[in-house]
Order: C-alpha cells, then sequence, then structure tokens
C-alpha cells in the first residue's frame, strides 16, 4: 500500500480555509478515483495547550505506488490537487511513504 | 475517530532506525490495546528525486479521544511510547487530528 500524507500548516485565515475545504475540497477529494481510502482531521492542541505543529492533515491511501499515479493524474486527481493552491495559503507538506 | 499521526525525522544511523523499528518497536506497537488500525511506512523521495520531508510515517487511529487517551496510558500503551526515544534519534513529530 502506498500512503500520501498532507500536512497543511496554518493558513492566513482559518475560517475561509475549513469552510473551503469542506464544501469545496472534500467533494473533489472524493472523487479521485481507485482509493483504498482517505481521510482527513482538524489538528488539535497538545495535552498542554500548546498549538500543533499543523493546522489539518489529510491521507490517502491506494493499492501501489502505479494505482496513486494513475488516480492523480485523472482528471478528477488533477482536479483535487489543483484545488489546493486555492486554499492552503501557508502551504503545505506533502509526504509519501511505502505502507505497511 | 481520532488519529495519530508520528513523523519521524531522519535519525542519526537509518540502517540502525529501521532494525529497531521493524524488530522491537512494530511488536511493541501491536500490543497498544483498542486501536481501529495502525498502519506505518517509509518515506520515498519526491519525484524529481529530492530527500522526503520525514523519515518514516506511522498513524494510529482510535474511534474517540477517550479511548485514544485510555490506550496509550495503558501498560502495553506506556510500553510502545516509551520506547520511541530508543530509536528515534532524529526527533519525531506527533500530530493528533480530529478525523473524518
Amino acid at each position: 500500500m502506498i500512503r500520501l500524507t498532507v500536512l497543511y500548516h496554518a493558513p492566513r485565515d482559518p475560517d475561509a480555509f475549513v469552510d473551503h475545504y469542506q464544501n469545496t475540497h472534500v467533494p473533489l477529494a472524493n472523487k479521485i478515483p481507485d482509493m483504498v481510502r482517505w481521510t482527513w482531521g482538524k489538528c488539535l492542541p497538545g495535552p498542554d495547550g500548546s498549538p500543533p505543529p499543523y493546522f489539518l492533515t489529510a491521507e490517502l491511501v491506494w493499492e501501489s505506488a502505479e494505482v496513486m499515479q494513475a488516480s492523480l493524474s485523472s482528471p478528477d486527481g488533477a482536479a483535487a490537487t489543483g484545488d489546493v493552491p486555492n486554499f492552503a495559503t501557508g502551504g503545505a507538506t506533502m509526504v509519501v511513504s511505502a505502507g505497511h
């Protein structure tokens, strides 16, 4: 399995980010073909109230690197990844890992 | 659902890290009670060969924050988290997110 972890940094306008993410980006990401699963979550402060190192994380899982590449290169995959600059005003760190 | 994403930074000795992770840490983590699932993966270079921002990632998922807290506070949970300093010589970034 291959996992893409997307780590969104704190955006300029958190409310605008969440609004765009939930109402525009999630529907686009739901159309990315051939994923095993995808999940996302808003990051929580530490037990001591310290700010989290990222604002929101998403995890997308495919069966193999070949399937991932075809999936993200498809029109629906490209539409979802192309939407990221529309809301990720703080940038995003992306990590691909070969999963167990 | 609640997710703990563990992002290990590049360690001093990658081979020693992987050896400890696979042979000691994975068996300990497999004993953490009441998880929905947990997965891990070694990070891959970027499409242009650039080094990944992290060395290895793990994702642990529970049904709720209460279950997560009890799970990690249990003897088996504490044994697994207590093992992290034994191999994470580059440190680790931990992020908790409320999942969808």
